[in-house]
């Protein structure tokens, strides 16, 4: 990849270090100044190789989504000619359809500026729903959806040998499903009922809780509300422990103590989203797939 | 008009008014939800005539940037054939260049987001400097760019009779020299030095300033150092009042309480930006405009 620049903003400068070491190459930073007007102004390398790997991650987004507005033709200008997006945790992919007519459905919107951007995109565990494959959501980009599910469940696996992996709602059944054949685990999913943006119900499967120790998983977690609840339903239902591994730890305002407040234990998750309860990297998964 | 839609959204519907009724139609709300995780759910009206007026200033540009990212082709896809966007405050138009080498140009690259998305711009007084024409900065499109300093210098010259029409720096001379016209008003400029975000000295042309009533005007006001300097030098020269005409009062953070104690009167704004201030309206210079 010495032919190859790869870019990134300081707030994930240690991602972008791990994957450095891994591609072999040193990353090279984009200078982000912010004005007081609210405007951003972005400065790269002043020249730049044909193929160009641009690290950003779009938790919280929408200020991200801009930068990458100024980055990508800027980058161009200074010379690429072909762009891989690494967005280890791609926003903007739960509104896959208008739930109510005139919704705008944020997910193909998105995809099609992305699209417009730049020519490759690797991200890690989309939440992809109703839409199955990330090609339909960027046309006409090469897309690669990497899985942290393996990694987190050897993770879940060398600290706890018994556990049952617990997927909170019946969308996160094919990822823990995953981790559960990486590591021979049991595995098993609750049903939700959402009823508002923090307001859920969680119905657990029907089985011996009794002394287990419990870890839920799934592939992101926002206000933590579901895990709260299926935290809280399983110790209730006379669970030993109940410990969390999720790839993207979004965790917004309290959710990390409301987390605690409920009984979890440990809190595992991927430097996907730059966070504090990051254990697993998942720069030789980026690096592999580049 | 009645063949037309104007779409609003909340924080700007008392332009959206104002403007509904010079234009003979009624706006239409966008809806607008922000997810715990920042991402935005927008909700239109559930059909829209083929031609649509989306009122978006771009003041604290990047979320609504994204909001114009998804509004603009959910309304293709609820009808809109042609879509004028009313920008009263055009963001981005400041870093028309790269000033060191590696710098992104950002008003060439959110002019090509905005060309890729709509049909027709309409904004008032945006700062161009080395770029003549709006039409250079979003190619392809209609652009129409208005200039409150007529109807800003009319409401100035109704209150101060005799007034000095001040603009800060020579960028500003052009617009000054409008207002100045329109009115018959004197009409003189600084010369400024900016040595930072939020630090310019300003050197006053070389007038007699015994007594004279000054009305600093420009397009643009953020911080508002370069007004408080301005006004310092004009009352420390021995002027008897000075106060202020803006056709975009950004304002950002305690800068009113920083014109205030330079010494500054009244604060005059149009309402292209939603603000406390804003004494004169754009509606019926954009209706004309549409």
């Amino acid at each position: 990849m010495s032919d190859s620049a790869l870019l990134a903003f300081d707030d994930e400068w240690h991602l972008a270090s791990s994957l450095g070491v891994h591609m072999g190459i040193e990353p090279r930073p984009i200078e982000r100044h912010r004005f007081p007007d609210g405007e951003l102004k972005l400065r790269l390398p002043e020249r730049l190789p044909h193929r160009v790997v641009l690290l950003r991650g779009l938790h919280q987004p929408n200020e991200k989504l801009v930068e990458l507005m100024l980055a990508a033709p800027a980058a161009r200008e200074l010379g690429a000619r072909h762009i891989t997006l690494v967005c280890p945790y791609l926003a903007y992919m739960r509104q896959d359809i208008a739930f109510r007519p005139g919704e705008a459905v944020s997910q193909r919107h998105i995809g099609a500026l992305l699209a417009h951007l730049v020519d490759g995109v690797v991200t890690i565990d989309p939440h992809l729903h109703r839409i199955a494959s990330l090609d339909t959501v960027i046309p006409g980009v090469r897309c690669t959806a990497l899985s942290a599910a393996e990694v987190l469940g050897e993770w879940v696996a060398a600290r706890r040998t018994d556990a049952l992996l617990l997927g909170p709602d019946e969308e996160s059944q094919q990822w823990v499903a995953r981790a559960a054949l990486a590591t021979g685990l049991d595995h098993a999913v609750c049903r939700k009922q959402r009823l508002g943006d923090r307001d859920v119900r969680i119905v657990l499967p029907d089985l011996d809780w009794a002394g287990r120790q419990v870890v839920l998983m799934d592939d992101v977690a926002s206000t933590g509300r579901t895990l709260v609840e299926a935290a809280q339903a399983c110790l209730g239902a006379g669970a030993h422990s109940v410990d969390v591994a999720v790839t993207h730890a979004l965790f917004v305002g309290d959710a990390q103590s409301q987390l605690r407040a409920a009984g979890i234990g440990e809190i595992w998750s991927t430097d996907a989203v730059p966070h504090d309860t990051a254990v697993v990297s998942v720069a030789p998964l980026l690096a592999a797939a580049l």
